[in-house]
C-alpha cells in the first residue's frame, strides 16, 4: 500500500492550493510517498493575523486527526499554526513550511531575508525565528504589502516581490531568500532570476523533509517505547 | 538520464562507507535520483582531528570536480570537511551531514544533543554549532570515547552509546540526538529504541535534503544569471 | 466610574480562580482599579499540553471581546494562551502571566529559574522564553511532576516544589525563581522561605504591571491615530 | 502608617524633578503607596557621560540609607546609575528605570527602540541592554543629540524626538520606543501621538513596579532567612 | 624618555601589589614600557561587592589623572572598577583585567571557565560577560569561597581553586581557566599543572595588552582629528 | 638564546609580507622576542575565497613543523587559514590575526566594523565572527572591493576604504574598525585619521598578544601533565 503526505492548505482558497500542488510535481516520484494537497473548508481566505493562524488550530487538528492513514503532514501556511498541537494529535511526522523553509535557506546562504505578506506579519515572524532561536541568521523581514488574495495577480505581485528581495540583498545583506506565503510559489523561479540570490520555496521544502521523516521512520521507536 | 547524488566518505574506510550505502537504502526510490556512495582513498582511516578534517578537502574537491556529472554531493563526515570550498569548486548543491543532521533535529525537538566520537572533537563541533547561529539549541555534546574504526564493534559501541545518550537526555535537558558520525548509522535504531528520543541519522537527513535539491534545481538560476 | 482589570482563568476549575483571586487581595487599592477574576467555563480542567492551549484561544477571546468595558485583561495561564490573539481581538491592554513574570523575575535576579507542573511543560516553555529573546537569562525549568488538579494538595505539591526550587539554586545557578502555574500562588511565600531566594507569583506580576496600563493609557493614542 | 515610595532623581536638576513628580499623579492611588520625589543634591545638572553616572553612585547610597523608613526606591536616570550598589545599601526594593522600562516595553512590542540624549550616551546603554542579554530585542537607539538641559525647551526638543521617533520606526524596524530620559517625561504623549507608536515613560514603568513589589513582599522572606 | 604603564590595585593591599608586581617580571622587557604597580591607598582591602567596586572609581579616576604622565593605565582588579569613566578621564588607553583576561582565554579553548572568589561575585561577573556579549561562550564561574584576604594562605587557598578547576572543567565543559582576582596570580602555575587546562593570569594579560597599545598608539589620532 | 616570534604570510606576496614586516617594527623590542616575517611560497597570490584559505593548510602546517624551535606563530590572513590544525601540529602558541584583531577591537569600542576586501569574502567571515560567539558585537562588515594585488595602489585603496570606514560608523554604527587583511597595514594611521574611529591593525594585534604567550608560557604546563 502506497504511503501519502497530506499536505493542507489552511486557508480556504482552492487556488491557492492549486498553486501549491502545481510546486509539488518535482517530488511526486514514482516510488516516493504519494503527495495530496487538501484545502481546509474551515479556514479563512487568506491567514494574515494571529488570531487567523489561531482560529485555524482547531479545524486543522480535526483534519488531521481524519487522516490518520496518511503517513506524514505538511502545514502550508507560513505561521506554522498549530504545528506543536498538531504533533500531540498525531503520532505521525507534521511539519511546518516555516520551520521547514527557514532551516533549508541556512544551508543555501548565510543570512536569510524574509520575503512577507504585509506588514502586520513581521512581529509575528520575529516571534517564531526567536523561539526557533535563529535571529542571528535572519537579514531581515519586510513586506511586499499585499494580502493573500491579492498576491495571485502577477502584475502586481512579482514586480512587489523583486523589489522587495533586491531590498533584502543590498540593504539588509540577504544572500538567501525565502517566500512567506505558500501562495507565492509561482514566482520562486522568476524571483530566483532577478535578484540573482537562491529563493527557498517552503512547501517544497517541507514536503522534501517530510519524505525522509516517511521513508525513515525516525521518531517511531522512541513513542512505541514511551507509550 | 538519471539524476545521481554522489555521497562522499571522506575516510577510506570501505567498511564505514558500506555501512552509510546500506543507510541510504530507504531513500532509493523508483522515480528519484540514484544514490552512489565512493570512498575517498586519500582520506584517513578516520577523520578524528581538525587536521585529519583539513587534509581531506583537497582530495574531497578534486573528487567531486571529477565527478560533475552527478547532480549533488553529500560530505558524509560529522565534520563537514571542506564544505564552504565544495561549494565554490561546484554549481552543484553539495550538502554536509553536521548541516543537514542537526537542521534536520530542530524539526524534531527543542534542544538537541550530540553523541560524539572522541573529547577532543568537542570544541569543533562547539565551533561549528556556534557558527551555525544555534548554541541556543544545544543542549550538549558528549563523546563516546571510541576512534571511527572502534566503532564497528557493536558490543562495545552501543553500550556506550546508549550510556551517552541517556545522559544527554537527563543531565543534558535533550529531547532528540544526531549521531555525530557516519560511522554510526547502523546504531540509530537500537539507540532510538534505548533511550526513547527520537534519533538523527544525519546522512540520511543530508541525502533527504539533497533528493529535494536535484528535483527543485534551487539556486541555479541565480547562479546562471549571476556569470 | 470605576476601571476594572479582568483577569482570565483559561482553565474551567473554581478553585484555581479563587486561588487567584486571593492573591490578588494586596493588588486590590482603594483608588485603584478593581480586579475581578473570571473562570473560563470552556477551559479543560488544566492546560497541560499545547493542545489544551491553543483549544482556549476561541472562548478566551470571545469572553475578552464580551467584557469591553473592562480597562485591562490579564490570561492567567503561564502558557499564555492567545496572548497575541487577544491583543488583536481588543484595544484594551492585554497581559500574560508568563510574560510578565519573567520580566519581573530579571529585576530580582540574573538568572532565573522556572518551577513547572509537568516535564511535557518545558520545551512549550522554553518555545516561549526564546520567542522573548531572553534564553541567555534562563538557568532552568524543571517540572515538579504535578498536573494542575494535584498542585491543590499541599502535602504532596509543597515539598516537591521546594526540591525543585533547591535544584534550580544549586544545579542550575536560579538566584530568582519563577512560579509557572497561577495555581501555585498560595505556595509562594513558603517556598521562598524554604529556599531562600526570592519568588515572582506571576498573575500578581502581571496584574501589578496591568494597574500601570490602565493608570497611564500608554499606546491608546497610537491606536487612535493610527485608525 | 503609610508606604511611600522614594524617586531620586541622581541630577541637582529640581526642574526635572518635577517633571517627573507631574508624570506620577496617575499613580498615586487613595490606597497605594505615597510617591515622593526627591533630587539630589549632589548630582550634575544632567547625568551624560560614564562619569557623571559613576559619581553619583555614593550620594545616592547616602541618601537611600538616609531614607531607610521609606518601603521602596526608584533611580530616576537612565543610565540606572549605582542600581546594584543600592541593592546591597538596603534591604529594601531598589529599581532602574531603565531597566523597568526596557523590560515594560518588551509588552508592547517586538522590537524596541531607544530615544536616548547624546551621541556619547549610546555604547553604554548598549553596554547595559547587553547586560541584561535583550541586545535580540533592540531595535536601535538614536540620539537627538541635546543634552538633559536642552531637553526643556519643547521647541527644540519635540520636533528632533519625534523625527528620531520616525527613523526608529522606519529604518531600524522598532514597533515601541523607550525615552532614554526622565526628564522627557512629558513629552511622551505628544510622541505616542506622533510617531503612532507605543511609548514608554521609564520612571511611570518602575513605580508601577515598585507598587507591587511594595504591596506583595516579594524576597523579603529570602532575605529574611538568609540572615 | 621611557614610556610607562601603571598597573593600579584598587584594593589597599599591599601584599596584592606585591603579587602583582612579581607576575609582571616576565613582561618587564629591556626595550619595552616600564610597568610600575601601585596601591590605591583610598581602596577597601579588597573588593568583593559591588559597592567595593563602585566606591573605587573615584579615587581611581583621580589617581589616573595624577599620573597623566604614564602611557597606558591598567585597572588590576577582575571587576574592571571605573573601566568606562577612566577612559573618559584620559586619553591614554585603559584596559581592565577581566576585559582583557577573558578575551584573552578565547584565543586558549572554545569554553572558559572563572574561578571566582565569592558567591557574591558571580552575578556581578555574570552581567559583565554579558555586557561584553560573550555568554555564548563561559562555560561557568564558580566560587572558592574565599575573601581576597583569605586568598594569601596558599594552604587554603591552593587547594579550593584546584577543586573548582577540575569542576568547571569535568562538570561546566570549560577547556581554559581565568583567575577572576589578581591576588590570585602567584597560583597560576600549580592550578595549570593540576588541572591541566591552560589558566590565564588577568593582569598578565591586559599588561600584554597594554604594551601593544603604548608602542602601536591606535586611537591616538581618532582623538587628535576628533578635538 | 633569543626567542622568536614566526610571522607567516600564507599568500605568496612578498610585497604584502613587507608591508606587514613594516608595521612589526614597534614591537621589535630590545629585550623582547625577535619578530620574523616569512613569505608562504606555496600560497596564492592573495587568498580571496575559502578555497585559497584551505588550500594554504598543509604547506602552512608544514612550515610550522619546520620552525619547530620558533617561539610562537602567527597566522598573517584574515581568514585565520587553519588555525585549528596548526595548533594541532605544534605544541607552541599559534595565533591568527582575525582572531586576535577582533578581540583587541572589543576594548576600543563597543561595535567593531570590519573593512574587508572583497564580497564573497563576507559570509566567510560572518561564519567566523559567529563560530566565536561575538555576532553581536559586530556592527556590520563591508568590502572595498578590491582584491589583495589591487591593494597595493593606494590611490585606488585608500580613498575607498575610507568610504566603507565612515560607512560602517555611520550607517552600521561602528565605533571601532578592523582591517581585515595584513595587506592593509599601511593604511591604518591614515584611515584612523580621515574616520576617526580606533583602527586595529591585526597582525600588530596577533603578535602583541604572541609577545605575552611567549613570555608567560601559558598551556605549557598543562600539555606536559597531559602527555
Amino acid at each position: 500500500m502506497s504511503e501519502r503526505i497530506l499536505v493542507v492548505n489552511p486557508n480556504s482558497s482552492a487556488a491557492v492550493t492549486r498553486t501549491i500542488d502545481e510546486a509539488m510535481e518535482p517530488l511526486r516520484l514514482a516510488g516516493g510517498p504519494e503527495i495530496e494537497c487538501l484545502t481546509l473548508a474551515e479556514g479563512p481566505p487568506g491567514i494574515e493575523s494571529q488570531r487567523d493562524a489561531d482560529a485555524v488550530i482547531a479545524p486543522l487538528c480535526r483534519t488531521i486527526r481524519e487522516h490518520e492513514d496518511a503517513a506524514a503532514f505538511v502545514i502550508a501556511c507560513f505561521s506554522d499554526p498549530g504545528l506543536f498541537s498538531a504533533r500531540e494529535a498525531t503520532s505521525k511526522p507534521v511539519l511546518g513550511i516555516a520551520e521547514c523553509g527557514i532551516l533549508t535557506a541556512l544551508t543555501l546562504g548565510q543570512r536569510f531575508g524574509v520575503v512577507s505578506i504585509l506588514a502586520g506579519s513581521v512581529p509575528r515572524q520575529l516571534r517564531y525565528v526567536a523561539a526557533m532561536g535563529l535571529t542571528q541568521r535572519l537579514a531581515g523581514d519586510v513586506p511586499v504589502g499585499l494580502g493573500v488574495a491579492e498576491l495571485a495577480d502577477a502584475h502586481a505581485a512579482l514586480p512587489r516581490m523583486i523589489e522587495v528581495g533586491r531590498n533584502l540583498r543590498d540593504a539588509h545583506g540577504a544572500d538567501v531568500l525565502v517566500l512567506a506565503c505558500a501562495g507565492m510559489a509561482h514566482y520562486r523561479a522568476a524571483l530566483e532570476e532577478a535578484v540573482r540570490l537562491p529563493v527557498v520555496e517552503p512547501t517544497q521544502a517541507a514536503v522534501t523533509m517530510a519524505i525522509g521523516r516517511v521513508r525513515l521512520g525516525w521518531g517511531s521507536r522512541a513513542r512505541k517505547s514511551a507509550s
